[in-house]
This record gives C-alpha cells, sequence and structure tokens, in this order.
C-alpha cells in the first residue's frame, strides 16, 4: 500500500476532519482564527489523525464523531507543539512557509500555541472519557519534557545514543503511541490489544523521528518544504551527528562541535559535514536503526486479523524507513 | 476578616497544597524542576487555591484530596500563564525576583509552561470528573484569548472600556470563576449555588484585575514586587490610561501616545502619567468600578448561609479594593 492508497482508503474521514479541524480553529478573537488557518493550509501529511483513524478502524470503530474528535485532538496538540517549537528554535521556515512567529511575533506563536492546547482539551472534556484526557495529558507533558531535554542538550555533541533515544521518545514518539491507544479505545480493544498498539505507536513515532533526521541532512527541499541543515542550525544534536563524532578523528570531532556551535551554515558546510557522515556509513547507521525499530514495531500487529487498516498501519512503516534519503 | 486571618483560616490545607505543588513540580528533566521550583518559592499569594478552598468548604467538602488537587490545578495554569506571559512582555522582573526568561531563556519559559499546562490535565484527567476539565480547559481557552486580545490591542490608546473588560475578564476573572465553579462541584453545590458562585468568581476577578491596573502605576514597589509602570513600557493599555486619555486636551493625548508607544520609561515619564491621571480622577474612575464589581460580586453571596469561609469570601472582595494606592 503506497501512502496515496491509506489517503485514499481514509478520503472521506481526512475530509471531515479538515472540516472539525477548521470550524475549531474559528475563535472570536480574529488573529487566533488567522494564524491557526494559516497553519492548517500548510499542510502537514495529518499521520497523527491518521493512526487515530485506523487503529480505531482496524477494532471495528464506526459510526461515531469520536474519531475525528479526536483527530483534531491530536493534531491540535502537534500544531501548538510546532508553534511552540518555532519560538524555541528561532526557526524561519516551517514546512516551506515563512513559520508562523517570523510572520507575527513570538507572542502570537506562544498565545494561539495556549489556545489550541487549550482547545484540544475542551474537545476532550466534553467527550467525556478520562482514560483519553489522561493518554493525551501524559503525552503532552512528556512531548514538553523531551523539548526541554533537547534544549538542555543543544550544542552537546557528547549527548549519548541513549540519551537521544530519550529525547525522540518523548517529543516524538509518545503523541504517535498516545494516537494508538485512542484508535483502541475508541474501537473497545482490550486491554492487550491497546498495549501491542501503543508499542507499535511508539516503536513508529522513534523509526519516524530517526528518519527526520536523516533526511534533515540529505532530504530534498521541495519534498521537506524547509530548508537543509536546520538542525545543525539550532545546535540540535541527532544520532548521524553523534554516530560521524563517535567515529571521526580528533580533527573531525573539533569541526563539527564548531559547526554545532556556530549557529549559521553555509551550503559548504553542510556538504562537508554530510560527506563527512557519509564516509563512516552514519546514515546508514541511524537509517538501519530506525528499520529495526518499524520492524518492532510492525511486529506488534503480528497477532491480529487483516484488514485494510492493518495492511495500511504495517506500510506506513514501510513507507518511513524508505522515504528517499 | 483580614488577609492573614484567612490566611490562618486555611493554614493547614495551604500547607498541603504547597506539598503537592512542591511534588509535582518534580520531573526527571531537572531544568523543569529547577524552573518551577524557583516559580514556586517566588511566593504569589495564591489567590486562586484559596478560591478552591474557600468554596468548596463552604458548600461543605471535607475530608478529601480533591480540593489540593485542584488547588494545583489551577495555581499550575496561572503559573504556566505567568511564565508564557514573560516572554510576551520581555519582563524582566516577576514578583520582585529576575523573571523566569529572563534568567533561563524564552524557550526555557515556553517549554516548562508547556509541562505545567501537561501536569495540570493528568491532574485532572486522573481525578475523572469531565466538568471539572471543560471548566478548566475553557477557563484557559480565555486566558489565551484574552493575551492575544491584548496583544493585539498593544499602544492601542483608542481601546474601549467594552473592549478592556472584555480582556480583563478573559486573562484574569475566567479562571477565578473557574477557581469557584471547581469549589461548587467538589462540594455538590446545586446548579444554581454553582452559578452564582462562578458570578461571584467572575466579580471577584475583575475587581481584582482592576485594581492590579491601578497599582501598576501606584503601589509600592516593595509590596508589589515589581517596578512601577510596566503596563506603559509594554504597551499595555488599561483603564486608568484609556480615562486620562478620553479627558486629556490635544496635546496631553499625543504625549500620552508618544509614551505608550516608547517601551520605555524614565521615573519622570511616569510621575508626570501619573499626575495627568490624578488630575482627571482616572484612578478613582477605575477604583470605583473595582468596588461596583466587587459588590455585585459579595451580592451573589447573600443567599448562603453564614460561615468563616463565606466571610472569608466576601472579605477577599474587600480587600481587594481596599489594597493601598
Amino acid at each position: 500500500m503506497t501512502f496515496s492508497d491509506i489517503f485514499e482508503l481514509l478520503e472521506s474521514d481526512l475530509k471531515r476532519v479538515e472540516e472539525k479541524l477548521h470550524s475549531n480553529f474559528r475563535s472570536d478573537v480574529p488573529l487566533i482564527s488567522t494564524i491557526s488557518a494559516y497553519l492548517s493550509n500548510s499542510g502537514g501529511k495529518r499521520i497523527r489523525p491518521i493512526l487515530v483513524l485506523l487503529t480505531s478502524k482496524m477494532f471495528g470503530y464506526n459510526g461515531g464523531e469520536r474519531d475525528i474528535v479526536f483527530s483534531c485532538v491530536v493534531e491540535f496538540i502537534h500544531t501548538a507543539t510546532l508553534l511552540h517549537d518555532d519560538v524555541v528554535d528561532e526557526a524561519e521556515l516551517r514546512r516551506g512557509n515563512m513559520s508562523a512567529n517570523h510572520r507575527w511575533g513570538n507572542e502570537a506563536s506562544v498565545l494561539v500555541g495556549d489556545f489550541l492546547f487549550s482547545k484540544s482539551f475542551s474537545l476532550m472534556a466534553e467527550d467525556r472519557d478520562p482514560r483519553l484526557v489522561l493518554s493525551v495529558s501524559e503525552a503532552s507533558k512528556n512531548l514538553a519534557e523531551g523539548e526541554v531535554l533537547q534544549l538542555v542538550n543543544t550544542c552537546n555533541v557528547e549527548t549519548t545514543e541513549e540519551q537521544y533515544l530519550d529525547i525522540i521518545f518523548r517529543k516524538t514518539a509518545a503523541l504517535f503511541s498516545s494516537c494508538c491507544q485512542i484508535g483502541s479505545v475508541l474501537g473497545n480493544a482490550s486491554a492487550e490489544e491497546g498495549r501491542a498498539m501503543m508499542n507499535f505507536g511508539k516503536n513508529f513515532g522513534i523509526a519516524f523521528q530517526l528518519m527526520d533526521d536523516v533526511l534533515d541532512f540529505v532530504g530534498d527541499f521541495d519534498k521537506l518544504g524547509k530548508p537543509l541543515g536546520t538542525d545543525l542550525i539550532d545546535g540540535n544534536v541527532t544520532l548521524p551527528l553523534m554516530h560521524g563524532y563517535w567515529n571521526g578523528t580528533d580533527a573531525e570531532k573539533e569541526r563539527l562541535k564548531q559547526v554545532v556551535n556556530a549557529h549559521e551554515l553555509s551550503q559548504s558546510d553542510l556538504e562537508e559535514i554530510v560527506e563527512m557522515l557519509r564516509k563512516y556509513n552514519s546514515f546508514e547507521y541511524t537509517v538501519d536503526l530506525g528499520k529495526k525499530y518499524a520492524a518492532d514495531a510492525q511486529k506488534e500487529l503480528e497477532p491480529f486479523e487483516d484488514s485494510p487498516y492493518l495492511e495500511a498501519l504495517k506500510s506506513l512503516a514501510d513507507y518511513t524507513v524508505e522515504r528517499e534519503y
């Protein structure tokens, strides 16, 4: 199954998600509606809503609005994080457009992020299932902790693989895992089935972030919608760089430190670093780890009966680690 | 009843609140614990927890932990807002200490605020009462909207009284109202009693903010713990200033515009503006409106049976509008 097959499978649901996102972006404070709509129209693959929808359908959820509501909840949490992350990183580009903070200022980014957080908790409160509020609030807590850990480790080329994996679990995989938990609860899965799906989401999320971190060095600008090397510019030390550092000569180690601490990056700096990391197979190392996590994710799906939704989840894991790099 | 009588009445409860705040500040991410503890130790009157405690006790809530838990919830929401507000305002002082963003950077302030938001929703999810999640999430949404409205109106001396009251309702009174709703729910108040208490909280919150806006011009540095005139520096147009603007000569109007737009303020600028506002009785105008709201708040309490908790709530409203100015 390709990504567009998955989109087709969920076409009518994703359309309902978009409609609900837009109606919830409305606020009687016009700037909030403007920024929210701007962000929403900037695209994004809606990977978190897709996880909610596929998991709930896999367990036979049908006929209600709750999958659509929770798709909005997780997308709002994600969007709020992007907004706050832009403040943190002072990113100027987000998905190929000027980032919200650059266009409206840090203040607006912080506050509209807060609005979206609150909105997502209002939606959950209306749904009235405390298990889901708990799942999403724990994921949000992990998200904030992951971002703080990343901040604390800024420019630290001696971050360990264990620390790095902990950071990407918190900042990416925890919410993916929560999406799958939500789908399981909506579809009345057993506790054991729910645990398997949460593990799927967690492992898939780690694989997804590992690949993202590779693509930040060697991806395709047009497909990523953001310039390459932003992690380097932000002093965000990711696994490919760490691997290069472990293997580099003393001179190369010094050079890596210098580039990470520079907070600016020329095209030739980037090419130099990419070449160094290729020499030590640092991208392969990271991709291989991503493939291991994707395989672990798929393993969790083995006990389940075959269905197009199960197929789609398996394919998502494949697709993630086969993205071009 | 004086403020210290109220503190005495709630002494053991407030002690439990402090302990619970501290235990919840803990995170396995050390920077989060450090910043949270720093903020917590910076003081603050715990006015929101006091509202939760007094209202729940007034309706006979007794013996559980829920009043303590929700005291932490509302204090976390408030602290998160302060952190995000510091980013927005670039405030250097908060309660007389260096503000968190000045000490640790905007990034940390945003992220620790997000952590506290998430923490408060986790606590509520564990409590499992959707009415309370809804109440607090609506209040948070209002808070974010109020801050955005304030941002949009930055330096706008032509803000109307209606717009201003809407802003202070959202950014202050909505959470006060939610505190009283929480207390009512915990104490099993009737729907009608709950509505009265929410109105009390709302009117009290508006009175409280009106007085805060007066004290920002003419308060006592040692008591406020922050320099005077911060609203002027931030371009935050409040009622005393608006009133001066309505009544000023053309030259005075121009001068007010100039000061609001300058984003810096000398001692003599501040004295000049204060003198102008005194001339037009702009502080009296604002305090009188505060007294009206405080009286409206107290009126909501009339139907209730007398108790030390009811007395304390009445006294809070008095105390607010009698603060020195």
